[in-house]
C-alpha cells in the first residue's frame, strides 16, 4: 500500500510507545511480557492502514495481534486505527517482512496473515513478493511446526504466483477459495483494499497454507 | 459431459477396433505394441466428445494419445472425431478412471489429462471428482516418477477442490492458470465445452501439477 507521507508520522508513533513497539529487538522472545499474557500471537505482515488487525483484535479478544508494516505513514493510520478502537490486544511493529526473525523467536508467533501484498508484477521484482521462498524461509523460523499462513489477494497474478510458490516450497493448501466474497466463508474480516474492490464486484482470491 | 443415448454406438465402436482398444485387459504393458512405437503415452480421463485428444494428437504426432471416457455415445462422438481426422497416434477405450491399473502397467504413461470433469457439486458426491485422492491413487500408479498432471475446468467450485487435494495428496503445483484465456499461454488446446465457454468469456482455471 502506497500512501501520501504523512506529516507528523514519525512523532505521533513515537508518542504512542504502549501501541508501537519502538525497540523491537528487545521484544524478541518476550512477546508474552509486552501483552501482559500468554495469549496466542497472530501477526500481519503489511498490515496497512490497519482496518484488518484492528477489526481482528476486536473480534478475538483472546489473540494478540501484530500489525507489520514498513513504511511510516501507513503505519501511523494505522495507529490511528488501533488508537480509536482501544483494543488492548494488539501492537504495531515498523520493520521489514524480511527481518522477523530478529524480532521474534522460533516458534513465538501463532499464525500470520498476508493481505493485499504488493503484487510486484516484473519478473526482475520476484523476490519482493512476500510469497517468494526467502520470505517463507523466514516465516517458517517464526511460526510453529505446521503453522499456518491465511493470504487473500484480488491480484491474479500474485495469486497464481503464490499457489505454485507455497506448494513448491513444501506447503499444503488446505483450503482455496477463487471467489471468497460469493463463498459461503464466515467471518470476513475486510482490509481498506477489499472493501474498495469489494464494491466494485472484483474477486477475492484467498488460502490457508500450512508448512 | 452427459449426451443424449445415440442409436447405434455400440456397433460402431466395435466396428472400429483400429481405433477403438475392445478388449483392453490384453494391451496392458503392450501399448507401444498397439501403436506400433515406442512413443510417449499421453491419457486423457473423461475425454467427451473427442476435440482435445484428436487436436493434440495432430499437432503432436510424435507423442500417442488415449482418449478415455465410460460413456457409450460419448465415446461414439469421439470415434466420429478420430475417423474425420484421420490420426494414426490416437486410440479411445472406454472404461472408468478408477480401473486404470488393470489396462495400464506401471509407468506405462508419460502424462494425464483432465479437462472438464464432472465437479460433483455435493459433499456426498466428492469421491466422485476425479481429483478425489482416490483417483491420484490410481493415476500415480500409472504414471512415472514426478509423473504430470494438466487439469483445465471452468467449474470454480472443482478447481478450488482439486487445488487443495493435489497439494495435501502430497503432490507439487508447477504453474496455476485463474484466466487461462486471458494469459499467454500458448498453445491451448480446446475441448468442446471450453470452445462454448470461452465465447461467453467465461474464466478458465488451469493447473500442472507433478506427483
Amino acid at each position: 500500500m502506497r500512501v501520501r507521507k504523512r506529516k507528523g508520522a514519525q512523532e505521533h508513533l513515537e508518542n504512542n510507545p504502549h501501541y508501537v513497539i519502538l525497540e523491537p529487538e528487545a521484544a524478541k522472545g518476550r512477546w508474552c511480557e509486552v501483552f501482559g499474557n500468554d495469549h496466542p500471537i497472530h501477526i500481519e505482515v503489511g498490515s496497512g492502514k490497519g482496518a484488518f488487525i484492528t477489526g481482528m483484535a476486536l473480534k478475538n479478544p483472546e489473540i494478540n495481534y501484530i500489525g507489520i508494516d514498513i513504511q511510516l505513514s501507513v503505519l501511523s493510520y494505522a495507529l490511528d486505527k488501533v488508537l480509536a478502537s482501544q483494543a488492548p490486544n494488539v501492537r504495531l511493529l515498523r520493520v521489514d517482512g524480511s527481518s522477523l526473525t530478529n524480532y521474534f523467536d522460533a516458534g513465538e508467533i501463532d499464525m500470520m496473515y498476508l493481505n493485499f501484498s504488493d503484487p510486484w508484477p516484473k519478473s526482475r521484482h520476484e523476490k519482493r513478493r512476500l510469497t517468494h521462498r526467502s520470505f517463507l524461509d523466514t516465516y517458517k523460523q517464526i511460526l510453529p511446526e505446521n503453522g499456518e499462513i491465511h493470504f487473500k489477494t484480488d491480484n491474479r497474478g500474485l495469486f497464481e504466483y503464490s499457489l505454485a510458490s507455497f506448494s513448491q516450497y513444501g506447503m499444503t493448501l488446505k483450503q482455496v477459495w477463487l471467489d471468497l466474497h460469493a463463498s459461503d466463508y464466515q467471518g470476513n474480516v475486510m482490509t481498506e483494499y477489499e472493501a474498495r474492490f469489494a464494491k466494485k464486484g472484483q474477486v477475492i482470491y484467498r488460502l490457508e497454507a500450512t508448512f
